[in-house]
Order: structure tokens, then C-alpha cells, then sequence
């Protein structure tokens, strides 16, 4: 009789995600996993960053507890919005993750975002596929979150100040935060960004543009994103 | 062979919760669980609050997953402070709660806070041992999270919508959250807050000290906080 039944649930995990991301590579997708707290602004970066692409087409996959809130916000705005409701559950799962790409129609797509359930923890632990990690930190949040969230800031692709518009009216100092970065992720850019003012915004599409496949990468696996290095 | 491992496991969070509450109940000490989403303001209310209690003395638990920093701000404040390092965990423990609770000199003590880890999601399923629950939502976080996590709303005593100082700055709709709240918890007070300007203290501290002990409920159990009702 078995009973190593975590290794078994996170064994299949990681066999599902691996095959999230041979699904997208071969479909010439890039699936950014996007996460942070709850109200950091992910579902308002969306909705200024997907119109800005232009003719780069994007599609979402939104996770909550519940609701369907966020796919309303998004679904006027990107190629195909798939809400995921956890029904209690802290992250996505690539198993929800895989079941979600099924429904989704990868033709002409180059971005799939994958809005994360908002939470600093859970998410950080969970491999759903994705090529990149790009992590939201809001100044109202306060200065002290990298050093307390290390593992999630650790994975990031790219990390993203926003609401940087209230730096003013706050007291926070933004040189702490890449102070604490500076000790656990030297890689990933730190864009300051509001999505209401626009602020960072030329920086932050700059940067995912510049994450599209090459013509070297179409139909060529892109790799699991532990493979490519973090410097 | 018994297999039924997670059973097992909830049982016995749900035990050591049990003993928690009644070595507080025979200290007379009544413990409140504060929980919300990182950044919401959890250490700034317990730094503007214990001060206010005056003669009224207070230990806190710090949960963190990493640093001592809330302990260090608190330290000066309150009688006694002990910070948790989850270690990669995203809630407290009842066992963790046990463990730093035997390290406390409860005598003379009236509220223990146990400051959980910045979570809307895990900490709320999770029983500590606590005889109330006070969830704090920062206006910065969005008008929608009551909709979006319910279960940590729904197990609210009180609720506090912090960092109302911003609300002007920010799109806010209060009514949403009441309207949201309307749904599944009619019985907890939403108390408009503010650290930085003082704006609601009195009404926080004003609920806060009737849950003091009456002369009957010294040395008599004060009961599990889910036998006490909610309305």
C-alpha cells in the first residue's frame, strides 16, 4: 500500500505542468503567471496593458475564491478571458491550469496571462506551467513585504511597484525594497508603475514585448523557466 | 494501516486549538485572532491600540513567514511579544500558538493578540484556540475582496476598513463593501478606520474593551468563540 501521498499530489503537479507548458510552446504561447496579494492592481494592470499591446493578442486566465468579477473587467478587452474559481483554495493548480487551457482556442495568441489567486504565499510554491513570473508589489502594502515574502519575490521574472501615484501621500521608501531585493533577486527588473497615471507603464510593455518568441523559439520548446536562469 | 492522514492531522489542530482556549480561559485572558491581507495595517492598529488601552495589559503573537520586524515595532508597546516564524507557512498554527503561549507569563494579562500572517485566504480556516476574530480590509485593497473572500469575512466578530485616510485618493465605494457584507455576516460591526489620523479608534477601542471579562467569566470558561453565536 502507498502512503507518500504528498509526494504522489505534487509528483503529478509537476508532470501536469511540464505538460502546460509543452502545450503552449508548441502553440508558440508565452504563459506569464502573475501574482501578489490581494488588491496590488493585477486585474488593473491587465486592463491597461493588453489594449496597449495592440495587435498582440492576449488571453487570461483569471483565479479567485469566487466571483466572476475580474473575467467581467477583462473579458471586453482580451481574445479569450477563463475565470477559475478555487471555491477555497489559496493558488491555482496547474491541473486547473491544464483544464482551463483546454477550453481556449491558442491559435494567433502570443501572451497567456494567468492571474493568480491574490495571496503571497501559496501561489509561490506552485509551478502552473508558465515561461515567466512577473510579481506585483502596491506601496500601500508597505516597504517591509519583500523581506517577509521572500520566496515569492525569489521567482520573480519581473517585479512590479505599483500604485506608485500614492508614493506621496505615503510614508514609504522605496530604497528599502530594493535594498531587500537586492539580497534575494538581482535578475528581475523593479518597474515603478501606476496604472492609473501611466507612470511606468512605456517600461513595463517594453519589457514584455521584448518576451515574445523570437523566430529562433516558434515550435522550438522554450524550456521550463528553472532551466533558463535567473542571471 | 490507517491512511487517513489529513483527518488526522485536522483533529489534532482542532485539539490543541480546544486546550489553547482553555489555559487562556483559566488565565482569564481573552485572545483575538487578526487577520487580514499583507500590508492591510495589522501591526499599525496594535501599535496606535495597546498604547490606547492604558492600564489594560496586552501580549502579542506575531506570525510572519520570515524577520522580526512586527515583533521589534511591538516589543516597546506591549507586556510580552513573541514573533512566529512560519517558515514558509501561510497561516499560524494552534500547535505554533501552544507552543509560544507556554513561553508567555499570562498573569495580569487581558487580550492576547495573535497578529496571523498576512493571508485572506488559509488563515481563516484555520482555529487557534481565539475567543474572537477581527479582520481588517485597507480601502487600498479594493472595494470587491468581501465578495472575493468570503470565509474570512464570514468568521469576522468585528471588521475594520482600514487606511480610510486614502479613500479620497482612491475609486472607493464603502456601500459595496457593506452591501457585500450584507450577505454573509450581519453580525460584526464595520468600524472606518484610521492608524495614521486616529479617524474610528474610539469606536475600535469602544468594542474592544467590552470584550474584557466580566466578573462572571473570570475562571469560567469562556466556551469555544462557534458555541458563543454570532448573533
Amino acid at each position: 500500500m502507498k502512503i507518500n501521498v504528498v509526494r504522489s499530489v505534487l509528483e503529478a503537479g509537476e508532470a501536469s505542468a511540464a505538460e502546460n507548458r509543452r502545450r503552449l510552446d508548441a502553440a508558440g504561447v508565452v504563459a506569464i503567471n502573475v501574482l501578489s496579494a490581494p488588491g496590488s492592481g493585477k486585474t488593473a494592470l491587465l486592463e491597461s496593458t493588453i489594449p496597449a499591446l495592440g495587435d498582440i493578442r492576449c488571453a487570461v486566465l483569471v483565479g479567485d475564491l469566487q466571483t466572476t468579477r475580474d473575467a467581467e473587467r477583462l473579458g471586453p478587452l482580451a481574445a479569450q478571458v477563463t475565470q477559475i474559481n478555487t471555491e477555497g483554495g489559496c493558488h491555482l493548480s496547474p491541473t486547473q491550469v491544464a483544464e482551463a487551457i483546454k477550453g481556449l482556442s491558442l491559435d494567433g495568441i502570443t501572451f497567456l496571462f494567468i492571474e493568480n489567486v491574490g495571496n503571497m504565499v501559496c501561489p509561490a510554491v506552485f509551478d502552473l506551467g508558465e515561461h515567466l513570473r512577473v510579481v506585483l508589489l502596491s506601496t500601500p502594502e508597505g516597504d517591509d513585504k519583500v523581506a517577509k515574502y521572500p520566496p515569492l519575490f525569489q521567482t520573480a521574472d519581473a517585479i512590479l511597484l505599483t500604485k506608485v501615484d500614492l508614493i506621496d501621500v505615503l510614508d514609504y521608501d522605496a530604497a528599502r525594497v530594493r535594498e531587500d531585493l537586492s539580497r534575494i533577486n538581482t535578475a528581475a527588473p523593479l518597474i515603478e508603475l501606476s496604472s492609473k497615471t501611466g507612470q511606468g507603464m512605456d517600461e513595463w510593455l517594453g519589457w514584455l514585448r521584448a518576451q515574445r518568441p523570437g523566430p529562433e523559439d516558434l515550435h522550438a520548446p522554450r524550456g521550463r523557466r528553472d532551466d533558463r536562469g535567473q542571471d
